[in-house]
């Protein structure tokens, strides 16, 4: 009935479960959501020799997935459906196995359509292996 | 005993190989280089319900990933290892389970450190799903 | 009366001489419209010591600039207004006083809201001095 | 006679003169150089009348030209050139005559040849009108 632009508690909650639960990439590479509130995720994914390339660094679509993992949990949690329409990543420094990855989105603007989020993903050291700006789309609502 | 910018056919040959059995994050998330050439590259990745994510789309990582897999061929294709520092991704349409994706990735522009690849990944009907576009930097042989 | 999404020659012809007469940077920094069709335009900037940074290369700014320049007039070539939301620019050679640059811009792809524009800048020589993407956002128009 | 990588505070001083007297681009665009130091610089421009296009906002080439010389300043405070090769610009807000702009750049990574530069424009309302992030490549010196 009401008209909400922001998410109760219990509704992040149940997206913070429904996108561990239901996000098969999410699965097949190894990333979880850790946390979620209004314009803002985590996700982790911890890298193992199934992450590696051929030079036994991450590669770059694991950094990459685990980023674009935190801003579509990011970009969804007011309550809007969003998709991504742009993403420019800057690879800073590698990864190696072993390596636990922390991803954190934020949306950092907003218009009625329009979202910008800014992720970094850093290892248990907390250097930068990656920053991003992810350009994310409002659909309008089917209610 | 000659300097050469560009790989013969059998160095070619042997990293198609190399990138293919070594690259283990390929593996994960099934994914492979079918064609290289100096300065080209095609990866292919079928999308299967490994790849969905909680809208049942294909994961903005597995089409970045696949994008990535052909760039990565394609900026080491010259002979010279390449790092990626950059790369900017746009989302066109989106993708589902069952849809055969392919990634083109061309060197479009390169001098002797810094190298622009130009990636496009379309599905089996030819529709773009991304198009991006890499910066690489050659690394100075150890030789 | 009708629902028009394309202008009619007319339009677009009003259009160009608008953009020529009414955009006060455009003439500061001395560019110009030459020519426009629906999704595509092409706009000129002759370098002279007016345009140069302080290494005597045409300032990267000017060099955005007539990219941005074409981009607009592409973007708004289709009767509706729309605003540019983002924009990836790749410098891939310099220019200097005398250069003629011409960019050239095509919206390769377009939804309801969203389009992306691929733009290039090249010199007198067709050599390529720049290529951009920019996405745009098409507003409600206020019917 | 040392081996300096990062310029002592004379040097600096004398580039900020340097860029302000010599750049006749951001003469004719109206934009200056007032803080440099060790990778960070600020740049100022008043938007007038001669900054506006067709729909009287600040041009997105004033708007990208002000964060552009900003980035170009600091990426080249420490005493090797810098030459930009790539600059990922996110539009937030518009600016109108009368407006303030002012852009401050930092270099926020950076390797022995490649460098990244966060950027961001403000009006004297301190809104962000633009977020970019800029890659430079610092060449080798001629020494």
């Amino acid at each position: 009935m009401e008209n909400r632009s922001v998410p109760v508690h219990g509704d992040l909650e149940a997206m913070l479960e429904k996108v561990n639960v239901d996000d098969a990439f999410a699965k097949t590479v190894g990333m979880r959501v850790v946390e979620l509130s209004p314009g803002y995720a985590k996700a982790l994914m911890d890298v193992t020799d199934d992450h590696v390339n051929l030079f036994r660094m991450a590669h770059g679509g694991a950094i990459f997935s685990v980023a674009d993992h935190a801003c579509e949990a990011a970009g969804n949690s007011f309550g809007k459906p969003a998709v991504a329409i742009q993403n420019n990543i800057h690879f800073l420094s590698s990864g190696t196995s072993g390596d636990r990855l922390e991803a954190t989105a934020r949306v950092v603007h907003r218009t009625r359509r329009i979202g910008l989020i800014e992720a970094t993903v850093r290892n248990q050291r907390h250097e930068i292996l990656a920053q991003c700006h992810q350009v994310i789309y409002f659909k309008a609502s089917k209610a």
